[in-house]
């Protein structure tokens, strides 16, 4: 993609204030938090149905909260990429004496949060970081691998006024775990049949190598290699800026990266590769929104037919 | 409820290992966080439905995410009544020395959540904590009050081996905004509601007068306070065991404190009062597979008719 000028930061907030006005969004007071309507819900349903049916009930249906174990956590190498996007949730493990301080921090506006301690949860940075270790407790991998599929909410702290980059939001995942080979022919099948529910519903898209936003100075190095090494494609749509469109889509080779964290052993005792497909369901729904209009019922007939059949 | 000695405790743990040796949970290391399998979700959705069916359509769908603004949240006052179940979502905020220590710490396997910050965001504690605010942002309601249809994760700080106590569990609700009559009517609707939807399941159950879990020796007083007004009421089912059954619906009368709290006026300027009757929907799903069986294909055909129709 060219160099382009940033978008004026306003196209952003005016399709939030959009969204917000006509009440597909709720206002929580924090920016990346929201409510959803029924009708916002409705939507996502639907397009998770396409997907599902793209899908042709071959894979494992698993569902995991929005928290996982911390020290999975740790293990995947999520601090270390991107330390900056992490959650990790803390409670309240004191006595009286200390509850009678927190309310009176409370009472007097003060931040309440520093006398919390750590607990074993963290919130889910990515769909299918929880799928790993489970995997991996079931032994060696069946000859032709393994297939899943996952949604849940995630959490990425990077407050924005960007209704396209929420705090909280969902992924819905297929990921394949198994020889290289099993694994990138699952992703090529993947970018084809990612391109047509996304044709279907009637977006314009572009399909771009991209790279993931690592932390710090090394981070641009690891970046470069994940572009060099095509590791990353994403299917952008444009939703608030047609320069820099959004990622609705990313289809991920992670190489033996999770395989070898975790010991996945395929049935030729190699490491296991895993590759994954990522629906951004917000970012889809508000691609929908933004295209065919905040009234449903006004979608082109040929949308409607792709979403309620 | 007469006095009883505590059931064993294994007897959660056992179910709890049936329930993961038949795949319909997750392991997930953490006591209380588990992944669902497609049956166990299908279940839920299942039993969605028929809530859904019973609410007739009448109610406004809201879906909030699992997490939700940290100052609504302690002006709520949760954490006077709760603190030791809130969970409270911490960031990494440093720059790049700070991150070599946080990964020094994370190598050595020490804690590494000391050094994080606490961010606008909590874990949401019920389903409907974040809907009050939302509602008090529009003014005064309408002459016939509010009704609202919520679902969402939700978070407590219990650790528990027993299987209907997770820390990260899915809440249905219904919550009536309005006048005392409307929101009492709307309870005792719901009362009769939730039992014919349980009694179609064939889930046994007793209905009792209950209270909330109310931090420390002050906490004694309000559980009390709330008993005797008759605040709040549960629909017990036996999960593991038959002397403590588990909460699986409750309906709760919050009188004026959410109203006085969040500003809530009714039509003619008098505080809005509250109620909501709540599904624990993993607790309903644990009942069903307890009483029916792991094998949902050979649950009673009355039993199957009822969820899937």
């Amino acid at each position: 993609m060219d160099a382009q000028p940033d978008a004026p930061v306003d196209t952003k907030a005016a399709y939030l204030k959009d969204l917000l006005g006509a009440g597909l969004l709720i206002d929580t007071g924090v920016p990346g938090v929201y409510g959803r309507s029924g009708v916002f819900e409705d939507v996502i349903t639907r397009f998770e149905a396409t997907v599902t049916a793209a899908g042709e009930g071959q894979a494992e249906v698993m569902r995991f909260p929005p928290g996982m174990n911390r020290a999975h956590f740790a293990r995947s190498g999520y601090m270390k990429s991107f330390p900056q996007l992490a959650g990790a949730v803390h409670s309240f493990c004191g006595d009286s004496h200390a509850h009678n301080d927190l309310l009176q921090a409370i009472e007097g506006g003060q931040d309440w949060t520093g006398g919390l301690t750590g607990t074993d949860v963290v919130l889910t940075p990515a769909t299918c970081y929880p799928l790993y270790p489970a995997v991996a407790a079931r032994g060696v991998l069946p000859s032709d691998g393994g297939l899943y599929d996952l949604q849940s909410y995630c959490f990425r702290h990077e407050p924005s006024n960007d209704p396209a980059r929420m705090q909280l939001f969902r992924q819905r995942e297929y990921v394949r775990i198994g020889s290289p080979d099993q694994v990138l022919e699952f992703r090529q099948l993947w970018l084809q049949r990612g391109q047509a529910l996304i044709n279907r519903v009637g977006l314009p898209y572009q399909l771009e190598i991209a790279s993931d936003p690592f932390f710090g100075r090394g981070g641009k190095l690891m970046a470069m290699a994940q572009r060099e090494q095509q590791l990353k494609f994403e299917l952008l749509v444009p939703i608030t800026s047609v320069e820099q469109p959004t990622a609705c889509l990313s289809f991920n080779y992670h190489q033996d990266h999770f395989g070898q964290t975790w010991g996945i052993a395929t049935d030729d005792g190699s490491v296991a590769h895993t590759a994954c497909v990522g629906f951004g369901l917000e970012r889809i729904a508000l691609a929908l929104f933004k295209h065919h209009g905040l009234d449903v019922k006004a979608w082109p007939a040929s949308v409607r037919e792709a979403l309620w059949g």
